[in-house]
């Protein structure tokens, strides 16, 4: 069994960074691609370590086959993007939004490409900008396809982060009692991983910070995407069914438990079962080279055997990284493959509306012959359900 | 004199939305679009009072010259959509993302436009999408358009929206002293937001509800960009930057002081005076009519006759409505002229690297005749120099 990797807290070295980069490189040169740019704020974290929040001035990151790559921003930001960022960069700057002519960010942007370079840019890059691209533009998302497997770096923030998440489910597990609200579980869990992240991580950037806690109680957790009423009270029973997510300084996990209080509905036994049974079916199948799309199928098998095949609303699984949501999509029509250091939610579920939601999810590393949860929670149906006196 | 809009906390009608869709179709009309497609969630939040957070699976808004809109989402999220929603709409659903061929989002996408039709789209959408629009794709801001001008209703949001951030800039003022972190003055400001929003809008929604509660020392106050570290503690004199921000259910809107604690450095005189009355030519020179690039012009000119011409970071302000940044923009390149019911910052600022950063804003409603602000707080050096007891 492949060793736990330790957490870390720290930035990236600018090595880090730049191993990084040369797979981008790689992936460019396999393109055929002279120049890439990125847009998606995400990716231009990963390679910078600068967080920017999308708004009108745009944050572009022109990269060469050669030389360091140009991190283009507004003049207001020039200081920031300075401070925050560890790679090696050049800055280029505009001095504002709109500017008058012949000033504008696409001024800027239009002398830092070459008109004849074969230039890729990624599917999440406004048209609005890709039109003002100079060169042959072509759509590859290069960045996110090496974002899929992890460094030992990544892994090492992503545990960290795993064990945030681990102090706030605990929190929304000890605390739920029939008719506590919605905002007392979120004002309880989110405090302490809020606490957590800002006491252990020394440059946490509160713009790549972010922590979710919530408890779906049986009246909607049929409904795992609702946005609940934040009075919204626990109930005597089950399902309810736990969320906690967190980013911490940029590295996005989650952990999520079907619970009951004080008693399991009759109704709530078969799918609790067949939901566990599919989860065991994916963590069994989770190895290298395992095809996704498979193992989404055999998951779904077992819950169509359970007769619940028309209670599925989503596939089992996606990717963890910077993003607490991203690929690789453990889903019937992603094509490709599990390969070792890819991060990935192993997450069935089973949506009955009157009975409720079953779903567990837990943050998953997928080893050099297997998968590992870096999230841990009891999951079974006896160590879930708890003893609680209604509040108030 | 306009008579203030009164506050309003509750959800917009289906008529009020109506307007809005007509307004957006008036504009599809002159640019001779037969379809117009919004992916930009600000977008389908302000024609359908549906939130959905951008994540891999799209949500688009289909709108065709008569009809219901058509609203496509995952089907994950179908009982959400209808729950949150508010205008009448259709509603198109794919099952997952990635699905098998031939269920995937661009195939329901596909089937709802007009192959024949001229599609606009907004600039903001993101290539990928964009190049499975079908039809004669176009790039046109038709909605950001409309919503350059406000109804009654959003006049109403904002109101309410602007007495949140009163609540958390009062209390960013009262808790700051010499010494006191960044985290402690955030933690009471923005709790006291959080429950304002939660206590008076009944049905606010957690994706539309942010707030942010902020002072920049005169360390940093000086690089308005900067994401200070939590740690950071207020320091004797200033100048001290306060931020508050909220949006509110979807309405969004700010509100900042420049202040001192317990002196006035000889050195923050002359840029504070310089300040206030480059602010007091930008209010006078708001008005329905005036260029917005000429009021930049002339709030530039003041500040460079008062020798500071170069310590300009920004343009003048931008605008407010379902975002506490958009258009217009108070700048240099923007072309266009204020309108009544238009919303917008004042906020011009001078900043010097070891003296600090010199800004006032507020949340300015253009009036038929004029400008008012919507928020209020005092604005002389006096007022807003404070004898504070250093904190523990």
């Amino acid at each position: 069994m492949s060793e736990l990797p330790a957490p870390i807290t720290h930035a990236p070295s600018a090595q880090e960074l730049e191993a990084r980069l040369a797979r981008v490189r790689a992936g460019m040169a396999e393109r055929g691609l002279d120049v890439y740019v990125s847009f998606d704020p995400v990716n231009i974290y990963y390679l910078t370590h600068f967080a920017n929040y999308v708004h009108e001035r745009p944050f572009l990151l022109v990269i060469r086959q050669a030389g360091l790559p140009t991190l283009l921003a507004p003049g207001l930001e020039a200081s920031h993007v300075r401070q925050r960022s560890v790679a090696e960069l050049e800055f280029a700057t505009y001095p504002e939004f709109p500017a008058p002519e012949g000033e504008n960010w696409f001024d800027v942007y239009q002398a830092l490409v070459d008109s004849s370079a074969t230039v890729g840019v990624e599917s999440a890059m406004p048209i609005g900008i890709a039109m003002r691209t100079p060169g042959q533009v072509q759509v590859h998302d290069v960045i996110d396809q090496v974002r899929l497997v992890k460094t030992p770096y990544e892994l090492g923030r992503n545990v960290h982060a795993c064990q945030v998440v681990e102090v706030g489910h605990r929190l929304l597990l000890e605390n739920a009692a029939p008719g506590v609200p919605e905002v007392a579980l979120f004002g309880q869990a989110s405090s302490a991983m809020v606490g957590k992240i800002f006491a252990e991580v020394p440059d946490a950037n509160p713009l790549m910070c972010n922590t979710k806690a919530a408890v779906w109680p049986p009246s909607i957790s049929h409904d795992p995407h609702q946005v609940p009423a934040i009075t919204l009270p626990m109930e005597q029973g089950g399902p309810h069914v736990s969320i906690t997510t967190a980013q911490v300084n940029g590295y996005g996990v989650e952990l999520e438990r079907t619970f009951f209080l004080n008693s399991v509905p009759e109704a709530a036994r078969a799918p609790f079962a067949a939901m566990l049974e599919a989860r065991a079916v994916a963590y069994e199948r989770a190895k290298p080279g395992a095809a996704l799309a498979e193992i989404d199928r055999a998951v779904r098998d077992v819950i169509e055997r359970h007769g619940f095949g028309d209670r599925i609303l989503h596939r089992t699984g996606h990717g963890f990284g910077i993003t607490g949501h991203e690929g690789p999509y453990l889903a019937l029509g992603e094509d490709g493959v599990l390969a070792p250091d890819m991060l990935i939610s192993i997450e069935p579920g089973i949506y009955i509306p009157g009975v409720g939601g079953f779903r567990h999810s837990d943050t998953v590393w997928v080893t050099a012959t297997g998968c590992v949860s870096l999230t841990h929670a009891d999951d079974t149906l006896e160590s879930l359900t708890f003893e609680r006196a209604a509040a108030g």
